[in-house]
């Protein structure tokens, strides 16, 4: 039996305890190899991130990384202790980014375990962790809340003390936190891709983003390795058949760097994310299937110091196999529309 | 309808104006990252771009970025403001390369509208643009003519003054651009990978490259992602399916990348593309097509000022599910194979 | 016939002699990039090659290349001059790892022709040769005995002097070469991701790597092309249609990296390969297929001079579509199991 010792497969949900601190294993130094993976994979063109000169026109030393990528990366540390044997992944809050993250940067995570409910089937239970990543110089880069619904190992197992922490539904405007560095004096609209600023778009505002994307096995795959995301379901394809979807099931994240990739196209300027409020993965996404995806402006703010700045609260919808024109949404009863993928709550920093 | 004027849904045919300068958005800058995934994507093995001390052997700093990656990326910038309602990608013509691009360069893009000429359905017309790319110290990398077929918005639209350029056959030799920086007294063909020398070709030879490759639908997605280049026919399989073609067309380039990528077997010193003459893509190419390649010697140019250096002016042939140990070509009334995906004219250089 | 004279179809088996040395071609610099799709492609999360801080803090100046990237670059030098008529990649043995290879650093190799054996059919013989890989200031990265079954050119073809080299069963201990720079006083686990060092394994003991990953067509090629393997069963989908298989062959190399990063889960320490003792394809892969792995502790050695170091002899086995947990092996008479792919024997180096 010294053979099963060795490997890990998870733990279970009466395996985690109230207030457990967990550090995560193999820090991930992301360099620029990985940027030009994330753009093969996704094509996203937001200006800041894809040339060093327009980067240094804003302030910065160079081009960072994009934020989803590093929200991947942190996210991926954490899949080994948390989610390995995650039926699904239930939802995100309270994240903010913080440090911009540089080629050469290596991310390390650690996660608390801030809420723990068993289900009623006593078969799985929700786990609710807030994972903080950092880079080498121990700065926060990104701090959110996931809850995942965990299977247990033995349905009759007792379970720890119980609680359902308290989330807020969306970050503050004076929470967000605004690199110091930037500075868009030199703010180029013509190099950036897009006219429209934070004056120009309003709450309420809706925008189809037009384009879609289909998705290939490689490509999900391939993405999700560049993460270190372990979770099985993602590349076990023989397993897979037996399973739920009888195929392998795609990392949601990547149908959050899609969709953003796609809201380039009305939402250009809106370059860097400040904050996660929140986000549900309404649907699965498989192999061979198309998505497209629309934006709401849900709120607008100032940064406070910072005048030449402002915050756009977006919801980014996405969906599978069905365009936008019409914002395919939730009906009255809050029920989803079946194309609906994700449905996912963020602000993002935009020149006034 | 605030939500439509926040997207770009491109320019139709309408839209354009003779003389008009359209600078493209979002600046990229290419890395050691997008090398490797041109390498993995391609398999292009010309020794002065996989090798530092192969490059400095040759006079360089470093090894360059492939010319044809460069190109993409040239192109890839002018889509989202010429090509985007594109039907057909017509052609190419008096390409020059001009600086070596380094990892770590920007390359920005501008176009000049240089004809316009309606179609008899007056559904379609003619774009001929001429797009130079820059990189950050403002000097030229690429410098070419492309047309391409564009949808009208409104068949009854007026059009604008019309022009048919006149395009050179190709560019003469003494208009060649030669990196002065190059070197070739240390030149090795062992290393290089094959002994031939431009001594060694004579024109009118014919040279089949032999391999076969086939190419995956992630493939030439994460390819054209790379370059920024966000044709929409090249990712909706959703809406290919009631498309002309029922599926994913790939992009014209990647059969030029792959086809040169081959070549490497025959013409494996004729590692610097100088010119594009002319290009045409004859046929169109799907995920799970087999393309083979074979080129021909069209003309033997001297390099002026450089005793060390000399051109070929190539004919690069790509077919589709066809090997090219017998030539496909074009009949004698000029009509192609039906395996002909492409006919590219180039001037390459090559030690003498 | 100029024209077939251009390009390389490879070396027949008749065309090799005894002793004799080939200088591959087109070195091939290995950079960050190379690195970012080895992990999107395989997944593997050993720490030092991850971090540029946790290998400094193993006294490294920053994070190497994994081992098996520099192999597979190697081998694929060598492919052009040795095995591109290959009929199968028969089996390695004597691989030692030299240096450290670092980004930045450029692979050149040279192979001997150690002995040739014609096999009784007369329509094809077994080459084996010795490969030497070293990098940019000529220090060894790899060198390695391989054998693989070439075709002759012409049956009746006489062949020249033939002699079976006589290869040892496995590297001995006192033959490992540990790069002196390594220092694990400071090696945390925790960032490893695995408490298990040397002394916790047992000769003996066999280790369920649990995870199946399964293989893209899109995933092999780039990864066989981003070594310059150019052997064309693994990429012409329109030739291998009448070949043996109806399919693309997989490069072998893929298990071997596949079933590495799989076995993360279980060795999570043993990072550095030392040495390839013996290896055999045993069974053929293809698009689709599901691999799964598991290892057996064939030895432990202590490592000269390093007290803080030891060496595990591991036997790395690796199956299509089957599951590890009851270690699908060879019957009593040898005959393996039909899911087998690999059967892979190496030393790695591990914390004592």
């Amino acid at each position: 039996m010294a053979a099963l010792a060795k490997t890990s497969g998870g733990r279970f949900f009466e395996d985690f305890r109230l207030d457990e601190e967990i550090a995560h294993s193999t820090p991930r130094m992301l360099t620029q190899g990985d940027v030009a993976l994330y753009t093969a994979l996704f094509g996203a063109r937001f200006a800041p991130f894809a040339s060093d000169p327009f980067a240094r026109s804003l302030g910065l030393p160079r081009a960072p990384i994009d934020d989803l990528l590093v929200f991947h990366v942190v996210f991926g540390k954490s899949v080994p202790d948390i989610s390995l044997n995650a039926v699904a992944n239930l939802g995100y809050a309270q994240g903010r980014f913080g440090a911009l993250v540089y080629p050469g940067d290596t991310i390390a995570a650690r996660s608390t375990v801030i809420g723990l409910k068993e289900n009623s089937s006593r078969e799985t239970g929700v786990v609710y962790v807030r994972t903080v990543g950092r880079n080498q110089h121990r700065e926060m880069v990104l701090d959110y809340v996931r809850w995942v619904m965990v299977r247990k190992r033995a349905k009759e197992a007792p379970v720890a003390q119980e609680r359902v922490p308290d989330l807020a539904p969306a970050v503050p405007p004076d929470q967000l936190l605004v690199p110091p560095e930037f500075n868009v004096d030199r703010y180029d609209t013509t190099l950036s891709g897009s006219p429209h600023l934070w004056r120009d778009y309003e709450k309420g505002e809706r925008i189809d983003h037009v384009d879609g994307v289909t998705v290939e096995e490689a490509e999900h795959m391939m993405a999700t390795r560049l993460y270190h995301n372990t979770a099985r379901v993602h590349f076990d394809g023989f397993g897979a058949r037996q399973g739920r979807f009888g195929r392998r099931l795609i990392y949601g994240g990547h149908v959050i760097s899609l969709a953003r990739a796609l809201s380039f196209n009305g939402l250009g300027n809106a370059f860097r994310l400040l904050a996660i409020n929140g986000g549900r993965h309404v649907g699965p996404l498989f192999g061979g299937d198309t998505v497209f995806a629309w934006s709401e402006v849900l709120d607008k703010a100032d940064i406070a110091g910072c005048g030449d700045l402002g915050a756009l609260r977006l919801r980014l919808v996405a969906t599978k196999d069905r365009p936008c024109a019409d914002f395919p949404d939730r009906d009255a009863a809050g029920k989803p529309d079946p194309s609906l993928l994700l449905d996912f709550d963020y602000w993002a920093l935009i020149r006034r």
